[in-house]
């Protein structure tokens, strides 16, 4: 499967966001080939300013693997993430993560900060951005559209 | 009380991590002068690369309050939040962080990087450091010196 087919993967994990009224963003943990973890973001639902797409979703992995460490696993998101993500892909050693559209306001993997590059950290993560750019785009113009 | 006091808390948090084999590191949140969440490092038992004190302190501390904006707490960590940790900081809206000691190989509030300082997030947190410093660093040391 290609970038673009574990994308759309994610992105229908967004759309389930959108559909319980959360800023709609997805993620999926790909391990071997395989999707191991599905999340999207359920802040509101759950009351918790942790319960992100990706946190949910390393969470899951971690658990299917039964360690933390993510080393030979790939996420996907719509969104780039932010700095708590960004730093829970440190701290799992995700191989590589790969992001549909950009966050100018908060991406904290390049965007407003680069939370990855440090050479301090012990784990280098490949990074792939703009994967169905947007369709991740999209979704959330048309949430935030819906809620003015 | 004083941050020293609260801070002892958290320290007690920390020896119940040694004494699980964790690396020490303990938190509490503090809301309108009570404890309304205390935890440690459980990343190692729980398998969960996400489980640093400070986040489960402050999902902890969101189930009591039943939301996720932790605007009037203030959070006391024996160790100087890693980056995701720091970004968990900013989603839950924390007033303020008092942590121990500093982290110079992967401290996010200072250290190596600094990631409540940005202009583009829409909410400032104070950051007091220091406090307790050498009880926070020495049983640190302490831990890493028993596992030599």
């Amino acid at each position: 499967m290609l970038h673009n087919d574990w994308m759309r993967l994610a992105l229908r994990q967004a759309e389930l966001a959108f559909e319980h009224g959360e800023v709609p963003i997805g993620a999926i943990v790909v391990h071997k080939g395989h999707v191991i973890a599905a999340a999207y973001n359920e802040k509101e639902q759950r009351k918790d300013p942790t319960a992100h797409a990706e946190v949910l979703a390393i969470q899951r992995a971690a658990e299917v693997l039964g360690s933390w460490r993510l080393t030979e696993a790939i996420l996907y998101v719509t969104l780039e993430p932010c700095p708590m993500c960004a730093g829970a892909i440190i701290q799992s050693r995700l191989k590589q993560i790969v992001y549909g559209c950009a966050d100018l306001k908060g991406g904290a993997t390049g965007s407003v900060m680069n939370v990855l590059d440090y050479t301090l950290w012990n784990h280098r993560v490949d990074v792939v951005a703009g994967v169905l750019e947007d369709e991740c785009s999209e979704i959330l113009k048309s949430f935030f559209r819906r809620l003015r």
